[in-house]
């Protein structure tokens, strides 16, 4: 099928359950879209192995690029770089900087994900940083799109600035919203309103000509007040994961709730559908699948723990990436801010007294 | 009753609702623990129309302190420090500084309660700053403890070593642990693990006395991983707010769920008990009462929303504070830490080779 729509390559190693995830999710993915188009990086054999025990023989949707090496989990980015350069990530994406895949999906080492996809991809004219972005499930049925989610922990105004215009890019892309909406995410009515940095920041963006809202808290990511919140890596990585743990915690503390005499799961059996439309909405791995920005190429990482529903997740949104051309969104809305910022840098100096 | 065991301080016009909360906590609290003595202070006809309205007459468990002006929830700290000299959050905090009080507790906006605080009160010897902590419940049926919450924005490694020294005599005071565990909050797997000043921080704790268990992620809030979690304010409130954002997302899609058709109505009702048991569980009311830590006295800040029951959990923690120690028991934390230290500076210089 070589008039496929999206080709798509996947680092079928990656992540806590390698081929035992991927492989189903594929295959699965394969048949809902059969216009897309897989390159399955890893052991050749492992492979086919794992593709024939879900039923699949050859096929033209398809091919395998062999890889010897695995990236662990715990691989450090030196090992990912120096040590494995036959690994299943890097074949992976090396195919999107080959021109023979349009994006590629990985479950593995996030750092290591980021090293190797900046080492072989490049970021893209005008961005200093690539960034991590997820969406984060808010109260009015859609997502919040953040970024930086640990890519950079020290952060100048100017690359929140530009993950502005990535998660901007990203949104429109992936939601096909026009103007997204973003917010900087700062600290409230308390002693001091937000560091220098935080400070600097907004001012870029009231002059970015993006659809700045101005400063966002910490409860407006669930509340759904803008359509992308940057902050720096240190803190959307921390906040990411308090709200990964309090979702965890509500669902096993209603859990322990439903289980705790036979009223309670008696109960609980007759509230079993509200319970599981309610478990639906909250379900994390509907929104499994964060983007790396500001590449020469789409990179998306799944969780490490996903399983092959929540894997199934991060193909979607890659090929939706695709289709709805996140990369020239992304190049463009850098090119309108550039044109932007040199109209405003002349100005200044037609009014410098001679 | 002037042998009352402790004498809490009130801001009671302070908050969103001033009085009409404060007055009506403060009753039922007396009322279970008729030890405690009040120091009302505010407009004093207000109060007494408000005792009055409660079914209190003039009483020995109380006394007024008038006070003409009220800071409100959007004044800034200079108004707070500069205008209002007189307002009832400035005259509660002077009774703890004159020794009239062992607390005081103020619902009112939090910027301008640590400023006066800090004013009137002081530092403790080797305190650079003050800092705000509170309890977030965790799954484990308990809380951690997490400082600082914004009064310090830009933080130094010495200023997180500062928060986990009261940190830890405030658990040790409040939940009576001798020697709660400490956990540094970082980032985890990905790019670059924390920042400078986090790698510092690490270091300052692994040789400081403290049980310091070592880094510990976003969702180790909620796992209950350690008993005291320190961050800098920025992280701090972020991470507290997308806490409560996410938790009343959670609540609000329940309610959502169980009113959505008539079989969910009635699902709902056959399951409330549970749901009730479960809404006690994360109410977050129960756990209201933000303690202002390394001034010369105790002060609480209640949720400026916070309604009696939630004032009355704030009093309930002051109370247990002021019992328990918290004060002696910050003093001797450092001055432990002041000796080692300076026995661990005296050392290195016998090495040094003449």
């Amino acid at each position: 099928m070589s008039s496929a729509s999206v080709r798509i390559a996947v680092d079928c190693m990656g992540g806590d359950h390698g081929l035992s995830v991927t492989i189903p999710a594929v295959v699965l993915f394969a048949r809902q879209y059969p216009d897309t188009h897989f390159l399955l990086a890893g052991n050749a054999e492992a492979i086919a192995q794992a593709l024939a025990t879900e039923g699949v023989q050859a096929a033209s949707w398809y091919e395998i690029l062999p890889a010897s090496e695995v990236i662990l989990m715990d691989d450090t980015v030196e090992v990912a770089l120096r040590r494995k350069k036959n690994s299943s990530m890097r074949v992976a994406i090396q195919a999107v900087k080959d021109g023979r895949a349009d994006a590629c999906v990985s479950a593995g080492n996030t750092g290591a994900l980021m090293a190797v996809s900046r080492y072989v991809l490049k970021t893209l004219d005008g961005i200093d940083r690539p960034a991590i972005s997820t969406s984060i499930p808010n109260v009015k049925g859609g997502a919040t799109t953040v970024l930086d989610l640990g890519a950079n922990v020290d952060c100048t105004a100017d690359h929140l600035l530009q993950f502005a215009i990535m998660g901007t890019a990203l949104v429109a892309a992936l939601d096909q919203r026009r103007q997204p909406t973003v917010g900087l995410l700062n600290i409230g009515e308390e002693v001091i309103k937000g560091n220098e940095v935080v400070k600097q920041a907004a001012e870029l963006l009231r002059n970015s000509g993006l659809n700045f809202y101005g400063n966002v808290e910490g409860d407006d990511i669930c509340k759904g007040t803008v359509d992308v919140i940057v902050c720096d890596g240190f803190v959307g990585n921390v906040v990411l994961k308090s709200i990964e743990g309090v979702a965890r915690m509500v669902a096993s503390m209603m859990r322990a709730e439903f289980t705790r005499d036979i009223f309670s799961m008696g109960a609980g059996i007759i509230a079993r559908p509200v319970l599981n439309r309610f478990r639906d909405k909250v379900d994390n791995r509907r929104y499994n699948g964060a983007a790396l920005l500001g590449l020469r190429g789409i990179v998306v990482k799944s969780h490490g723990s996903a399983d092959a529903y929540a894997f199934g997740h991060a193909l979607q949104r890659t090929r939706e990436a695709v289709q709805n051309g996140l990369l020239a969104g992304t190049t463009q809305a850098i090119g309108h801010l550039r044109e932007r910022m040199q109209a405003a840098t002349v100005q200044p100096s037609d009014k410098t007294p001679a």
